[in-house]
Parts: C-alpha cells; sequence; structure tokens
C-alpha cells in the first residue's frame, strides 16, 4: 500500500493542472515519498497521514492567524462586504491594503492547505481594494500620497471605481467580462449610469484580456489567448438539449435548491455558533487548523476505504495516484481528491461516462458537502463558489448516471452534462443570485445556447431555497448586523409613513452656530449628519431647536475639518474674508478624519460662532412627513442616500431618516406566510 | 447575355439562404427569364431591367402608401421611437395594434421589394408592441377588452413591459437574450430594479430559445437549436487575434467613425430636407417607390459593367448567376446583390480569399453606402443595422485584402475577421451605441475571447463620430423635436438653478376647488399636472393664485376621470359619503382619456366643488428653487418624472419643471469646443 504512480502520460496536454499539482500536490505527496513502487507495511500509512497533515496544518494555521490577528474584514469571500460597501454601506476597513494583502496571501494559504475553498470570491475582493486604491493615489497604510486623482476622494467616487475593481475580478475569476458588469450591476447599482458602466464593462474586458495574456504566455502559448479565467469549464462541443429535458432540470433546480437551503441552514446554525462562542481570535485559528486536519483525513480515509479503482491510460485523468489499487490501476476517489477543486470540477464536467463508481461520488458529494459547509465562515480567506460547484458536480454526475440507467441510449444523456447542471443548481441553491450568475455561467461554459436550461435551473433552484432562508450571503450580512436595504421596498409598508419610520428628535444646528455647541453635539451624538434651520430666536446652547425651518444639511466631517482650520468668528457678523477653505481642504482630509476629541478648541473660541451657509449642502432632498415607507425607500436606493430630512407642512424639521431605519423594516416570509417586523440594528 | 445559371451544388447545405432567396429573388429572376442558356440580344436588356423593376416597384409602394396613411410612426426602424418611448416620452401611437401589422407587413415588403434595409430594427419595435398588448389585455384598434391585467394599465407598468418586448425583439434579432437586457438598460433603465431586469432576461432568452426552436424545425432540425437569430454571423472558428492587430483596428474604428459621421450628416440633411419639403404622403410614396427603382437600377447597371467573373464551384455562393461572365463562371458581384442582405454580410465573413477583386468591393460600397443612407429616413419599415455592417464588412474586406498584401503570409490576416470589425466599426459609427451593441456583436459571432478588439473598434468608432455629429437614432429623435433626456446632466450647467429653469407663473388648484375653475382651466391650458396649494382666501375664479403653499399634485387625466364621474358636491364642506370611485374606474379608462370638452358639465354644476385632496399624490416630489440643474436632472432621471413642483423657502410653488425645460438645454461639442444652449422644443 501507499505506492504512488506518477503516470505522466502526455506532457502536453493540460499543463495547467499539472503545473498546480506540480506546486502543492507534489510536495505534499511525492516529496515525502519519492515515487517507491515497493508495496509498503501497515505502519507507514501513519506517515502516509501525518506528513500531508502538516503539510496542511502549517499554511491554514498562518493564514488563519494573519486573517483573525491582521486583519478580520478578510475572512471568507469577500463578495458580502463588498455587497454593503456598494449599496452604501461603510464598513471598516474593506478597501484597505492591509486587508488585500492578508486576503491575497490568506487565500493562497488556504488553498495549499487543502481546504475546501476556492479563489474565485478573493479575487473579487482584491479587485475591489486595488481599484479603490488607484482611485485614491494614496494609501494611509503606506502613509504615502501621490497628490494625483484628487476628485476622486469622494465616496461616491470611490464606490463607482470598487465597483469596477469587483467587475474587473469577476472578469479575471471567471473569464466572464459582461458577467462581471452584471454582477456589479446586481450587487451595487442603483442608478443605471451610462458611463460608468461602459467604463466598467471596458475594464473587466482589460482584466479578462490581461488574465487571458499572461496565462497563455507562462503556459507557453503566448498571444494565443486560450486560458480565459482562472476557471473555466472546459469546451462543451456538443452540448444541446431537447424539451423533454427541461422537466429534469426543473427537478435537478429543485434538488439544488433543497441542498442549497440545507447548506444555508447548516452555515448559519454553525455561524450562530461561532459568533457566540468562538470570538477568542486563538479560538478561531485553532478551528481553522482543526479543519484542515479533519479535511485532510477524511480525504485519506475516504481514499483508503474506497474500492474504486480505474484502469489507467484509458482516462484524462493527469496525476493518477495508485494507492491501494492493483498496479495498472489508480484510485478514482484519490484523483479527484489530489487535483486543485477547479480541476475536480472541470473533470466532473468532462471525463467520460464510467470514470466513477456510484458509490465513490456518493461518498465524495456527502464529506464535501460538510466539509464545505464547516469550511465556509471561518477566519480564513476562502471562496465558496468553487466548493459548491464541486460539491453540485458530484451530485449532478450521480443523477447523470441514474439517467444512463432509466434512459437507456438516448442521445441527450451525458454525465457531464447533469454534472453542470447540477453544478449551477447547487451554486443557485446556495448564493441565490440569478442575472449576474446566469451570464457568468454562459459565459464560462462559452455557449449561449445551453444558456436557457441554466437560467430555468437557476431559478428553480432560487425559488425552492428561498422557501426556506435566505441567500448564505445574505444570512452572512444579516448576521453581521449592517443596514443593509434590499431592492425593493418591503411588501406590506405602503401605510407606514415618513412621521412613523424617523428618528426624532433630531438635532439641528442653526445657520449661524456657537463653536461651543458643535463641539458639544459631535462629541456627544454619533450621528453623522445634520440639518441646518433657519430659527428666529437667538442661539443658545442649551435649547434643541427641533422645529425650525429647513435650509440645509451639514456633515460630521465637514463640521471636524471646519474646526480644524477654525472657521469661525468671534461675532455673528458674517466677515469670512480672510478665512478661505477650498475644495481641496476638505479633499486632503479624505477618508479617514479624526475624532471630535483630537480637534482642540479653546475655551475662548467656544464662544466664537460658524456661519454653516456657505458650507452645507443647500439642496439636499427632502420629504414631507407624509411620504410612504416605500416612497422614501426608493429615493434611498435610486439616489444612493444616507439619511434623508422630513420636514412638515411648513417645512420645517421634524425628524430625520437613516438607512438604518429603513433597514429596520424587514419581510419574514416562511413556508408561504408573509409578515413584516421591525428589527433591532447594532451598528453605531 | 442574360443566362442564368442556378448552380445548386449542395443540397443539404445552408438552406436558410436558400428559401430566402427562393421565395423573393427567384420570381424576381428566374421566373421571366426561365433557365435560357441561349445568348440573347441587346433588346433583352430592357425587359431584363424592367421586369424586375415592376417587382420591386409593387412592395415598396404598398410598403410606403401603408406607412404613410395609416401609420407614419411605422417607418424606420422602430428604435428611437422605443428609445423615446422607454425614455419617458408619450410618442403617439408607438405601441398600437395599428402601428404593428403596418410595421410587420411594411419590412416584408421593403424586403421583397430589395431595398437596402434590414429586418433587425422592425423586430424590435413588433416586440415591444406586443409586449405593450399582452400587458393591457385589451386593444382599442379592435375594440376588445378582456378585462384581464387590470393592475397593468398604469404608464409605469406598461413602459416595463414595453423593455422586455424591445428586449425579447434583440434576442431574437441577433440570438442575442444578454444583448437584449443590455439593449433595454441602455435606452431605458433609468432605475436598476432587479426583479425587473430578471424577468427582461427570461423573457429574451425564452424568445432566443423560441426563434431557434421554431427555426430548426423550419430547418428540418427539429431539436437541434442551432439557428440562433435572424442574422447570426456564423461560426468564426479560429477567430484569434494578437497584440499587433490592436493597432490595425485602431485605424479601422477611426475609419468607421468617419463613414459613420458623413453618413449621419448626408442623412441628416436629406431629414431636414424632406421634413420640409416631402411632407405631403403621395410625395413620400412616390420618393420610396423612386428609390427601389433606383437601387434596383444601381444593382443591374453595377453588374452590367462590371468584370469581376469568379470561377464556379469553388466557391461557397449558394446562387451562382452567370450574367454576361463566360460559361463556368459567375459574376461576383450578382452573387452578392441577389442575396438577402443578412446573407451577403455572412458571405463577406466567411467566404475565401480571392472571392472579390478589390474593384468590384470598392464599386459595391460606394453604391450601397450610398443607397443605404439615401433610404433610411423613407417612409417605409426599414431597419438600419444590416445595411450598415454590410456596407462596413465591403470596405473591411477592402482593407483586409490590402492588408493580406502589405503583411503577407502573417497569419492573423484574414480578410473575413477584417470584415467583421469593419462591419462592427462601420455599425458604431452611425449609431454610437455602445454596451448592448458589444455584447450583441459578442453574442452574434459566439466568441468572449474577440470581445476585446469589437469593443475597442466600437469605442473608437464612437469617439471619432461624436467628433462631427451624433448618432443617427438621437439626429431623428432630435428633428422631431421630443424632449429627451440625456443619460447625464449637461455640463457646464452647475450654475443654473431652478428658479432659472422652471416654467412660471404656473396654474395650480386649491384643496378644495370650483368645478367651474378646473374646466375652464383644463380647457385652455394643455398641461398635465397641477399643483394642489393651500391657499386662505377663498377659491374665486378669477385669481391666478401662484404662492400657496404645496400640498400634493394632481394630473390632467385624474381630474377628467373625476369630472366625468361627477365626484363633487354642491358646497365646499366634505360630504363624500355616496360619490365612491375605486381605482378601477380609473384604470378601465386607460390609457386614452376623452379631451375636457367631450365632458359635459352643466352650467349649475360648474358652481359646485370637488374636494381634491383624497384623490391627488400627497407625497409628490419637490425641490427647493436653489436646487442646481445637474441635481434636478439627476431626480428626473433616476426616477423616471415627468415633473417636478418647485417651493420657495416657505414651501410655496413658485414654478414648475417638465422634462421639456430640462431637455431645452442641450450641450454643443463641435470640434472640440463645448457650449450650453437653449434650444426651442416644440411638441405640445
Amino acid at each position: 500500500m501507499g505506492s504512488i504512480l506518477s503516470a505522466a502520460e502526455d506532457e502536453e496536454q493540460e499543463v495547467l493542472i499539472r503545473k498546480e499539482l506540480d506546486s502543492y500536490v507534489q510536495p505534499a505527496i511525492s516529496s515525502s515519498f519519492p515515487c517507491d513502487n515497493v508495496s509498503e507495511e501497515e505502519n507507514n500509512l501513519d506517515s502516509l497521514f501525518l506528513a500531508p497533515s502538516c503539510f496542511v496544518f502549517v499554511p491554514v494555521a498562518i493564514g488563519a492567524t494573519l486573517v483573525a490577528y491582521l486583519a478580520p474584514v478578510a475572512a471568507g469571500s469577500g463578495i458580502p462586504v463588498i455587497k454593503c460597501y456598494l449599496n452604501g454601506v461603510k464598513v471598516p476597513e474593506v478597501v484597505r491594503v492591509k486587508t488585500f494583502i492578508v486576503k491575497a496571501v490568506g487565500v493562497v494559504l488556504s488553498v495549499v492547505g487543502g481546504l475546501a475553498v476556492g479563489k474565485e470570491g478573493p479575487m473579487i475582493h482584491c479587485g475591489a481594494v486595488i481599484a479603490a486604491g488607484i482611485s485614491q493615489g494614496k494609501s494611509t497604510t503606506f502613509r504615502k500620497d501621490l497628490k494625483i486623482f484628487y476628485r476622486f476622494r469622494e465616496d461616491h467616487e470611490k464606490r463607482d471605481f470598487v465597483s469596477a475593481g469587483a467587475a474587473a475580478g469577476v472578469a479575471a475569476a471567471f473569464g466572464a467580462p459582461v458577467g462581471g458588469v452584471l454582477f456589479s450591476l446586481e450587487e451595487g447599482a442603483s442608478f443605471w449610469n451610462q458611463t460608468l458602466t461602459w467604463s466598467i464593462f471596458f475594464c473587466s474586458m482589460i482584466s479578462a484580456f490581461t488574465l487571458n495574456l499572461v496565462l497563455s504566455a507562462y503556459h507557453n502559448h503566448p498571444g494565443q489567448l486560450s486560458y480565459s479565467g482562472l476557471i473555466n469549464f472546459g469546451k462543451f462541443d456538443n452540448i444541446s438539449y431537447s424539451f423533454v429535458e427541461l422537466p429534469v432540470y426543473v427537478l435537478m433546480g429543485t434538488i439544488g435548491g433543497l441542498f442549497g437551503a440545507l447548506f444555508n441552514y447548516l452555515n448559519h446554525k454553525l455561524t450562530v455558533f461561532r459568533l457566540r462562542y468562538l470570538y477568542l481570535k486563538w479560538l478561531q485559528v485553532t478551528e481553522a487548523s482543526l479543519v484542515a486536519m479533519m479535511t485532510a483525513t477524511v480525504g485519506f480515509t475516504m481514499i483508503y476505504f474506497s474500492w474504486d479503482c480505474q484502469v489507467l491510460g484509458s482516462d484524462p485523468v493527469e496525476y493518477a495516484l495508485q494507492f491501494h489499487c492493483e498496479d495498472g490501476k489508480y484510485s478514482a476517489l484519490g484523483a479527484i481528491w489530489f487535483q486543485t477543486p477547479e480541476a475536480s470540477v472541470k473533470s466532473l464536467f468532462h471525463d467520460p461516462p464510467g470514470s466513477w463508481t456510484l458509490t465513490s461520488l456518493g461518498i465524495f458529494f456527502l464529506f464535501y458537502f460538510l466539509l464545505a459547509c464547516w469550511t465556509y465562515g471561518l477566519s480564513v480567506s476562502s471562496g465558496l463558489f468553487i466548493p459548491t460547484l464541486l460539491a453540485g458536480a458530484a451530485w449532478g454526475r450521480i443523477m447523470g448516471i441514474c439517467a444512463e440507467w432509466l434512459f437507456n441510449g438516448q442521445d441527450w444523456v451525458c454525465p457531464g452534462k447533469f454534472a453542470l447542471i447540477g453544478a449551477a443548481s447547487m451554486l443557485g441553491g446556495v448564493v441565490r443570485m440569478t442575472i449576474s450568475l446566469t451570464v457568468i455561467l454562459i459565459e464560462a461554459t462559452g455557449n449561449i445556447t445551453f444558456g436557457l436550461p441554466l437560467m430555468i435551473v437557476l431559478m428553480v433552484a432560487k425559488w425552492v431555497g428561498d422557501y426556506f432562508n435566505e441567500g448564505l450571503y445574505d444570512i452572512h450580512v444579516q448576521l453581521s448586523s449592517v443596514p443593509l436595504l434590499a431592492w425593493e421596498p418591503p411588501p406590506l409598508s405602503n401605510n407606514i409613513y415618513a412621521s412613523e419610520v424617523m428618528s426624532h428628535p433630531v438635532t439641528t444646528f442653526c445657520t449661524v452656530e456657537k463653536v461651543g455647541r458643535i463641539v458639544e453635539t459631535l462629541t456627544s451624538e454619533p450621528h453623522n449628519g445634520f440639518p441646518v434651520v433657519d430659527s428666529d430666536e437667538p442661539a443658545s446652547l442649551s435649547t434643541n431647536r427641533t422645529f425650525g425651518r429647513f435650509r440645509g444639511l451639514i456633515l460630521r466631517w465637514q463640521l471636524i475639518v471646519l474646526l480644524q482650520h477654525k472657521v469661525f468668528n468671534e461675532t455673528a457678523e458674517r466677515q469670512w474674508a480672510n478665512k478661505k477653505l477650498t475644495l481641496n481642504d476638505f479633499r486632503d482630509a479624505y477618508p479617514r478624519y479624526p475624532p471630535i476629541q483630537r480637534v482642540h478648541i479653546s475655551p475662548q473660541e467656544k464662544e466664537f460662532s460658524i456661519d454653516l451657509r456657505p458650507f452645507m449642502n443647500p439642496s439636499t432632498y427632502a420629504v414631507s412627513h407624509t411620504a410612504s415607507l416605500p416612497r422614501i425607500f426608493r429615493l434611498f436606493r435610486a439616489l444612493g442616500l444616507r439619511h434623508i430630512v422630513v420636514v412638515n407642512d411648513q417645512h420645517e424639521v421634524i425628524g430625520i431618516v437613516t438607512r438604518k431605519d429603513l433597514a429596520r423594516y424587514r419581510t419574514w416570509q416562511h413556508r408561504g406566510k408573509m409578515g413584516l417586523e421591525e428589527l433591532n440594528i447594532y451598528v453605531g
């Protein structure tokens, strides 16, 4: 037992998989057991198991440590945080260089450690960080300011860049530039902006092109441009379908939806458990390492107990591992396990019928499903797409083998096609994305005709899954209590009015306000925006004016910059001749403003006044107190607002509606019933 | 001379082109000259020319008559009017059944008449009409009300359906479901609506699928699904590119942009001429018939004087016509002329090098370009895509032949590829669409890798073209004086404020208003929306209140329905117990309300009052008089508004901004200079 056949047959073909295997499976296997064909004794099995365990334990532990101690936001796939960022929520540290490094290094370590993870999600996050960095021309981590791109130093501009970066990430990951654009739109867009969309499209096209160019050059085919995407599904030459198959696809969509819902349910419970008991960093690292060991153990045990041996030579398997099979045969499970997950997905799609037995596929699916579920949410950088696709491809192929028995001799039965449908439906059942996912899969298969079955499968999987719970990304977003706004206003909310939704009483400033009151308010209140009102009575420190006439809105950071530059006067009269503040003063400070505590204001200065009128936004949006929740919701979504002032019939400020106020209302929909509930949102 | 070889060589292959040829070229040729191999005398040339002239004259004259007398809105490609409709402008009769019939019959007649037109644009318009019809469940033309889909009888809902229909049209025309979605988004969307987009996507996927199914069954390959799109560009098996080629593509993009600008310039002048002198219907029919004759004449003359004879048999030409060539040879120009334009495009893309001489391609391009330019804007149903692609493919192929001389022996030089690039750049130079066009072309070629060159070419063509004039669709929209809103607010407009843009004084109604005043106002003023204000002084017939406090907005048709149902009281007090008006009363009337003159109000009733409060929209958007033009613009675009009320600091109505007020500001950009101008918009 334990002898390894390095059955390299066709050196030229599929160099990609080979190279990747060389780089990380080989060290784990061959280096510890240099090709020995001598059958060895049982005691060798320990080392067979232990040595690789070291190889998986070390990288994963390092990766988890990096994530847990340096950049917790780099954990997981990154898609949920990008989603929040594009939705308009400020998640701290999402687009920082530190996060990028931890994410990029972390995902390499996770993959090297043999976890059930993909590298596509992190790719998208990395793309977003790079884009954000480029747009700013400065890095806080490196304390470097290139003094370029001043004009992009605004939340809005930066968000546009992040959209483009995420799209470029998708384009590179799946070779799907159009899918990338649609991903950005689906996750981030509210207002369809022609120019922006075109720029994003160009960006993702260039990204796909560059990856293709580099990969082609790497594989010694420079200029051939045939390596699109980190994962592509290979060429489905003869993939066609007929009407008969559509019911089968609907059935598979249903199964995918069920498995997806189960996956999400288990992962939800697990994440709640983690949030409650595993919040200490060293515990997180320990869990990650444990999972890595477990993954290796399960893999070896599975191979050890499997008797699915296939004859060598008839198969396109690149790295045939003999294990305990007879000479001239290789372990089918070993072949699928000792590949990158990407290569395994491709094998399941394209290997000829009979490459695996039903039992080995069943066992593989069961354990891989559980491992993937356990892995997602660990404190490591890890993508969700590939493990889900792999698990789905496994049961899809099982269905394919069953269909071969049932409809013997029919043209259309082909296990590879069923594997593809299974993979799509499983992925759809877990993430519940629709438009972009369809296009990504169409582009990854490179076949437009097959778009309709994929679409139907994804739709059915989403419907079935939605009956039980939400998509996994949404579950994670919700567990992190981020006030994400959905696409549509919650149903049943037509009779909820602004006056009920708004936060009140609201702290307002007068057009000419005492410095002391501003400092006090900023210190005591966490709000980010303050309405400026006309007030007839003189400003005094203690009155909490709520019913002044609305004149404009000023933001927290604008006030802080004003205070920093001491743009105030001894008297309330207006003499600002020599206190000029340019737009660049504001932009210089972006994106990290000091807290109010760091701004030193002398007691004497506190008696001075600021005229806020030149700095406030005089034409910000305001709604009447009679506006309904859906109407406010649409304004927020369409214009990407963070807050809107509520005025009464006399145009006096009576409240303010923030994202949190809106995100609080949430429709629950459970087994066909539906209702509206108010959630507690904890984010400060 | 004039003998015809019906050289049918390969019966199985390309049945599509054959069938279409059978149906309309054959009648024009073979039926009048049953295959006679005997060389005849010169006098036969008259009949050779005259007989086909009849065959082209009659259908085009019928088509033009239908369009001119029945549905003038069905003229042209239909894309500009759909664009206006989706932009929120009400163009009369765009989505009526009558228009659909004229459009569909008209395009068949135009194509049969041999005009330089395509059927893709009309296809999109037809899709839109069908969608609008389905959504309403009733037809005014047929006086039939199915009493279903009540809830879709709103402008907004109907527009969503039209989006989906247009997308389905694109999907069917080009076999490009994703391109269809993006077309709808590019032309119509303002707010990105997840559910709507997904529905549109599904719709266009089903549309592409159905077309494929029907075409496959028609061609005796049921279930094979290999006929995607009315036009597809055929299989480019070996289409790859290298870095070296990119500059060539940029050059070709430039040329395409120049040709496109020239095309648009000529067509612009022609359209202005037509608007000025050819507004009589019979003149329009005459012009269309003249163009048809001219097209036939030019075609025959070209073939007659061309000596480009190719050897039979070596070529994939389906219908080889001998004309004056020696036996065993066929006329290259005849082959390209006696095909559907779609088939000609495909020939230029795929026929082997040497199928045409430089001279014949050059002559063909010159005349086809001029004919296409003359044809577009005629009073016939005609698409623009195919003629533009064909002209572009011709000069692209010329470039390809030149490149073969220049870079002799290089792998990448292939005339077919150059024809594709030429076609794309020409189309881009004329229509100036970006995102959707790129995706449509990617889907039509079925090759994602080649997306980047296409994108670059389209981008360069657009840039170059935009330097000279606008896209052809925009030119036609502008000439029809429709207040279309662009994507972005005009630059240089930041210092234009609501108070300058708005129309004022504005006619307002009181919350409780005299019936007489409403009737009078509706009769004398054409406006569609009226602000409702609180007013302390008693309502009197003569005062033109402008400065009441803003309470809500009521629309013209709502007022008419109220008057029709006589929802008013003798006194101003509120006693509406027995005057219930349901939403269905409003929906029943949709979409055509009687003019105010048809509503009979007795002099006595004019003294009654209506309480508008239960019917007005109380939470409509209003902007402050200090709001800038770009801010108002964005509100209009993002929320699809038709008018917005301007209020002063006291929340009193001081004006109203309509689409027309915004569309009036237009940036002109001419040879690098830029400015802002106010246009006159004539639409009532």
